[in-house]
C-alpha cells in the first residue's frame, strides 16, 4: 500500500473530499504504520460543546500541510511511515458509556495490529477509551500530557465519573498509564479547589505548569520529558487549550495567559527518542474558531509533528 | 408580588443582567401565575449541539420586547399574568437519564402549584420530562406541536429511546399527551423512512404538513387547532425549526422550505380559547445564529405571544 | 458635469475606493440634481449602536448595482439625474445637539440649492436635522415613512427629547412635516404603551401596520400613498427595520414578523408621481449584518429605487 | 454496486468524512445511474470569489438529508437510482482555459457513459465545459435555467469571452443548448444595459422574470416548463442566487427581492416528465454564508430534489 | 451574607442567569467587601462603539473562572472578600453629562460605604465619574493605568472635554488622582501630535511604554509600580487595548504590537502591597470579539486577579 | 499640493469615504513623493481567495492610524513625504496575463516619475508586475522579503509559471531583483520538497527562517538586513503570513508558529538607511479576518512604518 498524500503542486488543495493531509482513506490497518481517525464525541464536555465537529474541521485545514518536515532534517514523513485516514469512530450522543464502548472497539482494531493510533477529538473524555485500547494491546503507557488543566478530578456534576475533566485519574486507577513515567505540561489558571494540581502529583504525575513552561529552556524541557518517559511505550495527549486562546480560540475550555503556538511547536520539534504508540489532539471546537480557522490548522500541524516524531524514530 | 418588567423607556435595555423580558427573578412560585425557566440540555441532540446556551441567548434578546400586545386588543400581558424568571433547571451533560430526573423535579415545583410552566430549551428531548411534570399535576394534556419534524421515532442510534427525535412517542406511550386531541404542524423535508409521518398518525396525532400550513387560511387553521384541543389542558411545544432557516438559522436541525415568522406568528396570534397549562420553545442554538441574533429574538417573541394567549384567557 | 458610474463591465466592481453605485465624488452641489451623503451618527440609538458605520457599508455593497432600472421601462437613472456622492456629514459622538447642528448645516447646502437630498444613516434621530434643512428650503413636507416603529414618542430615558424614537413628533411639532399629508407604513410588534400607535394618529399621521401592508394589494397601497401626499414636496424616510430581520438582520431594533424585501421593493417600484425633495435610508448597522452583507445590499437597492422614482418624474 | 447512504439513525451524521448525502465514493461510473461531483472553480467570478469551497461546504450540510422524498409519493431515491460521489474535477486557479479543459475531460467520462451528470459549482462559468461534455455525448440539450441573472452577455472586462456572466451565450453559439426549447426563470434586479434581458430573448430563450415567477401559479409554471422542453434531453442549471439572499446569503452575486426557498422548491417538486441528462447547482460561496450554513443546506436540498426528479422518471 | 459563587463542579456553568463569576446578586452594599458592577456607556467612544454590551459579555464568560488563585498561594478569594454583583449603573445614551451624573451617583453608594468598587466598562470615559465617586469618599488616589493610549488629551472633536480620550487629564485637573504617585503602562502606536506622551509626563504621570514593558523584568516592574503608589489609596484602571489585539480583538481602539495576556497577567500577579480602593476594566466590545469570546474571558480574568490582589492584602 | 490626512481629533475617523490613513485621493503623481495604491487581484492564489478585497479592507482600518511615529523621534511622516492614495490598478479576474499587464502599466506611471511606489495586495503574484515597473524605472533592486514561504517555486499546477508561489524566481530570472543583495525573512512550516528553502539559496537569496528570526537580536538582524542591501535601491515585499496567524488570521496561506506583530514591527522600526523605491504589503484577505479586523489593521500599520522609514531617510 502506498500512502502518499495528493500532490498539492499538481491538484489544488481545495479539490477533493478532504482527508487528513490528503492521505488515502482506508477501512482497515493492512500495510499501515500509523492510522489517523476521528473521535467525534463531545458528550463529556462540561461547558462548551461542539467538538464533535472537530475531526472534519481539522481534516479540512490539514490539506494546507506539506509532507516534508524541515525541523527534522528535511524528513519526508511518508517515506518512513505508511499512514491512512480511517474515518471516525461511531459514537452515541448523550450516552457516554455506549460511546466509550464504541471508541474502544474501533481503537482496538488499530492498537491490536500494533499500528500507531492517532486520534482527533472530540472532548478530552475520549482519551480514556482510547487509552484502554492502546494499553491493553501495548501495555501500560507513559503519558505526555499537554493541557491547561490536569483532568485528574475524581467526579463531576455529583458522582459522574466520566467527563472531560476526569480521564487521567481513571487511566491511573485502571493502570493504563504509569504516572511515575508521566508528565503534565502547561497547567494554569484559576482552580476549583486548592488540590487541583496537587491531586495530579498525589497520583504520581510530574507537573510543569505554564509559568515554568514559559520561563524554561526548550532544550532542557525536551530532555526532561524524554528522561521521564524513558523507553516506555508513550501515549501523547494534546489538549488544544494548552496554548493561549489567541492561538487557539476554537477550544471548549479556553484559559488565557498561555504559551504561543511557536513555543509549543518548538518543544514538540525538539522531542527525540520517544517510543510513541498512541496519541490524540483533542478539544478542537470549530464553532468557536474564527473565520481564519487557525485552531484547526494548529491541531493539524501538531498531529503532523507527532507523525514526524514517529517517522524520525523509524528512520 | 409585582411582576412588571423594567421600563425600557426609563432604563436602557442593555442596562442590567438580562432576565426574560426584564421580568423579576424568583426562586419559587409564590404569587405567580406563570413561571419562565430554561432547560439548558443538549445531550439529546443527534446532530448539532449547543442549545444549552439557548435560554440565556433568548433572555438577552428578550429585553427588546415590550409589555403591550397590539394583536390582542392592546393587552398589557403583565396586568393579567404575574410572571417571573426562575432561572434554569439543573442538568448533567452527557447523562440523559439524570438530566431528565433533574428537569422533572424542577418543573414539578411549578406544575404542582398550578402555575403556567413556560420553558426555553435546550433540545427537544427536554419536552418529555417537562410533560411528565405537567401531566402528573394537570392530567393528560392535548399537545399543539409546531415542528418541521414529527419527533415520534421509536429509537435512535440503535436502541436509545431518549433523544430529540423521540419525545412525543414516549409521551403518547406514557399517556402524558392524548394524541386524539393533539396536532402537529409544519412537518416537512426529506424522511428517514416512508413511515416517518404516518407513524404520527398511527399514534393518533393529527398532522398538518408545511405545504398545507402555507397554503391554508390562517383563520381556518386557528379554528381547527382550537377544535382539536377543545377544553383539555394544553401543552404547546414550539420547535424553532418549524420556521424556515432564513428566519431562524440558529437551530439544530434546520429544514429549508418552511414558513416565514410572519406566517407562524399570525397563526399564534389568532389562537383563542386555549387552556394553556404548559409550553416550551426549544432547539434555539445561538452558535448557529448570525450576529443579528434573529433566532433568539423570534424565540423570545413566540414565548411573549404564548404569554399573551394565556393572559387573554384570564382577562 | 457628467455623473456616470464607473462601468463594471469594464473595471471590476472591487477595483477602486467605493462610492455609492461607483458614482463620482463631489464636494459641492454644482451641476447636480441629486446628492448622496452619509450621516454616520448613532448617538441617538436607544439599544444597539454601530450605525455610524452604515454609510460606508452601504457604499461597499452598492457597487453591485447597475444603472438600468427594469421596473421603470428600462430607465437609465443617470441619463435623467446627475448624481454624486458628497461623503459624510460631520458628527460629534456623544453630543447629540452638536451633531444635529452639523448635520443640518451640511444638508442645508444641498437643500438650499434645490438638489434632491439623499442620506444614509446613522440611527433614525438623524432624520430630524435633515428634515429641518429640507423643510426650511423647500417648505413643510409630506412624509412617507417606512418603519416597524412609529418613532413618535415624546421623550426617552427621562426627559430626553432627541433619540431614534422621537424624530417625527419633533418634526410635526416644528411644522417640518404635515401629518395630514403623511403616512407611516409597516408598524408592528410589541409596544411600550397602549398609545404607541394611536399617538401617531393623534398627531395626524395615517398609519398602515404590517398586517395591513402584508394583506393588501400593492397597487392599491401605492395609489393610497400617492393620494395621501398629493403634490406636496415629499420626504421619504426608510428605516431598514421595516422589513423582516431575515431580510435585514443588520439593524438596530429588529422586529420579527415583517414583510419580505420583495414585498417592500414592489411597493416602492409601484410608486408614481411623487415630488421627492429628500429621502433617507437609516438604521443599517453592519456589525449585526451577516457575512453576506444582505442588509447593506438592500439599503443600497432601496436608495437606487428612490433615485429611479425621482428620475422617472423628470423624464 | 450498492449505493445506499450511511444510515443516520444508526451512525450520527457528524461521524465520518462527508460525501454528498453520505453516499459511497467512487472513482468511475461503473454501475451508476447518476454521478455527483464538484467543480471547485471560481476563476470566472467577476465580483465575489470563494465558490471553490462550495462543493465541500455542500457535502458537509448534505449529511442532514434523508433518502425518502415525501413530495413524490414517499419515493426512496436510491431504490431507483444508483448514485455515488466522484469527488471533484481538477481546476487550475487563474487559468480559465486550462480549467475548462480539465472540467470537460472529467465530465465526459460521466456523460459518455450515459450516466446522469450532477455537478456542484463553483461559479457559473463552469456550466459551459460541463455542457460541452454533456451535449457531445447526449446531443443538444434543452436548458432549464434558474438564476437572478441571464448570464448571456457576450464579453466581460473588455474582450473576455469566458466568465460567470457569459456561459449561456457561448452554449447557444456552440449549439450545446437549443434556446427554442429552453427557459430562464427568476431574472431580476438592476441591469448593465437596456438589452440585458432582451438579449436572452434574442438568442431564443424564453424568460420568466422574478415578478412573473412570484405572481404565477406554481402548477401552471411547472406545466409551462415541461411544455417548453418537451422530450428533449434536459440540462437543468440552478444558480443559488435565484432565491432571495435571506434564504441564500452565501452566493457570489446576491440580488435582493427574490423568491423564498419554499417557492422555488415547490416548483421543482412539481416538475414532472423531464428527461434529465445533466444538472448543476452553482455559485454557493460558503465564505458569505452565516454560521447556520443555510445556503449550503439549500443547495444540497435542491440537488436532492433533482435526483428525485430523475428517480421518479425511472420508477 | 455569604458570597460564595455557585459551584461549577455541581451545577454546570451554563445553567442559570450569569453574574460575575456566578456570585450572588445584590442591590446594596450591606455586608460586602467588594462590589462588582457594570457601566454600560459607550457614548464617549470616538471610533468604535458597542462597549455598552461589555459588562454582560464579561459576566457570560466569567462563569468559566474558579475561586482558587494558584498565583497567590492557593488563595480562595471569597474566603477573604465578600463580593456580590450589583448589576449595572443607569446611563443615558447620547447624553454624556447625564450619564456621568448617573454613574457617579451609583458608584458613590459603594465608595461611601468604603466597599471596594470594581467596574466593567463601557468606554474609558466612564472612569472619570467613577473616580469622582471614589476620590470624594476615599481621598485623592494613586492611579495605576494600563492602556495603549494615554487618555490625557485635553479636548476631542472641537471643544468636547469628555470622551474616552480625556478622562485622566480631567481627573488630574480635578485632583481626583495624584499624578506624582501614578503610573501609565503600555502606551504605544502612532500619535496625533508629538506631545501625546509628553503631555502625560507634563501632568506628572510616570509613563512605561510598551517597548519598555516588553523588554523589562516583570519583578522589577512590579516593584516599580508598588514604589510609585506607596501606601496611597489606589485606583487601577485597565483598558483592554493594552494587550495586543491578537489577545483582545474585541476592543474599541486596537493597537497592534502590544504585550501578550501572559505578560500582562504575570505583572498583575506579581503586584503586592497595593491598597486598592477602586478599579475598572474597560473598553471590552463584544461586537468585535470573535466567536471564541477571548477578550471577554481575559477581561473577566483581569478582574479576578484584581480581586485576588485585594483579598491577598486582607489575608 | 498638501498631503495632510484628515485630522481625526476634529472629524471622527468613521466620517467620510476611507482612503489610506485619510490621505487625499489623487489620479496622478504630480507633487507626490509617495503613492499608495491597491492591486486587487487574487487570481494567482493557489488555495484561499478573496485578497481582491484586501486594499479596501486595509483602507478602512487605516483610518485608525495617526501621523506621528514615536519610534523615529516623533517624526511626522507627512512633513517629509507628500503622499496620496491613487486608488486601485485595473485587473482582469481569471486572466493572470492581462492582469499583470494592467498592473505593470499602472505602476509604471508611478515608478517612471521616481515616486515611491507603495502597493497593497492582492495575492503575492502581484509583486512580479510591480517589480517589473519599478526595476525598469529604477534599475535592478535589492529585495527585502518578509514571508512564511519562499515564493521561489518554478511552476505550479503543472506548467503554470505565474502564481502566488513563483514571483521571486521570475523576478530573479528577469533580473528585476539582485539576489546577492536580497534577503528572505520568516520562512517556516512544512515543505513540498526538500529543496523548497535551498532553491532560494541556490538563486542567491539570503534566508533567515522563523526560528532564527525569533531567536535573534533585533538590532543585529536590522544591521544584517541593512548590510545585505547596502545602498542599492530597495523593494520591500511584506507577506502578511510572515506573522503568526494569531496576529494575522486574515491571510491566504496561514502558517502557525510564527513571530508576533511586536517582534516584526520592532524589526521594521529598527531598519535604517534603506533606499526604498518600492514596497508592497500583500495577502491580506478580509474574508478570513475576524470581526476585530486585526489583520487589516496590522497591514495598515506595516505600511505606515514603511512610509516612516522612507520619510526618515528624507529628513
Amino acid at each position: 500500500m502506498t500512502a502518499n498524500p495528493t500532490d498539492s503542486m499538481e491538484l489544488p488543495r481545495f479539490c477533493g473530499i478532504p482527508t487528513f493531509m490528503r492521505l488515502p482513506q482506508a477501512t482497515g490497518t493492512d500495510g499501515l504504520d500509523a492510522a489517523i481517525f476521528g473521535i467525534p464525541s463531545d458528550s463529556g464536555a462540561p461547558y462548551r460543546t461542539g467538538a464533535r465537529f472537530g475531526p472534519n474541521a481539522i481534516r479540512e485545514m490539514s490539506v494546507m500541510l506539506r509532507p516534508i518536515n524541515p525541523y527534522r532534517d528535511m524528513l519526508n514523513v511518508f517515506d518512513h511511515l505508511r499512514v491512512a485516514d480511517l474515518g471516525d469512530t461511531p459514537v452515541v450522543p448523550g450516552y457516554l458509556e455506549e460511546t466509550f464502548t464504541a471508541i474502544e472497539r474501533f481503537a482496538s482494531n488499530i492498537a491490536d495490529a500494533e499500528v500507531l493510533s492517532c486520534a482527533f477529538g472530540g472532548d478530552h473524555s475520549v482519551s480514556l477509551p482510547h487509552l484502554r485500547a492502546v494499553a491493553r494491546a501495548r501495555g501500560t503507557v507513559a503519558l505526555i500530557h499537554f493541557d491547561a488543566h490536569s483532568d485528574t478530578w475524581d467526579t463531576y456534576f455529583g458522582e459522574r465519573r466520566d467527563s472531560a475533566g476526569t480521564p487521567f485519574r481513571r487511566a491511573a486507577e485502571e493502570n493504563l498509564v504509569d504516572p511515575s513515567k508521566s508528565i503534565q505540561i502547561g497547567l494554569r489558571g484559576s482552580l476549583f479547589s486548592t488540590t487541583d494540581i496537587s491531586q495530579s502529583r498525589a497520583l504520581g504525575f510530574e507537573v510543569v505548569d505554564a509559568d515554568e513552561l514559559l520561563l524554561s529552556s526548550v532544550d532542557a524541557l525536551a530532555d526532561r520529558i524524554a528522561a521521564r518517559v524513558g523507553d516506555a511505550p508513550v501515549f501523547l495527549s494534546f489538549d488544544m487549550d494548552v496554548v493561549d486562546p489567541a492561538f487557539a480560540p476554537g477550544v471548549q475550555t479556553p484559559e488565557v495567559g498561555g504559551p504561543s503556538s511557536f513555543e509549543i511547536l518548538r518543544l514538540l520539534r525538539q522531542l527525540k527518542g520517544i517510543n510513541l504508540v498512541g496519541c490524540d489532539v483533542v478539544e478542537t471546537n470549530p464553532l468557536y474558531d474564527g473565520p481564519g480557522k487557525i485552531t484547526a490548522l494548529l491541531a493539524a500541524t501538531v498531529m503532523a509533528e507527532l507523525l514526524a516524531l514517529a517517522a524520525h524514530m523509524r528512520r
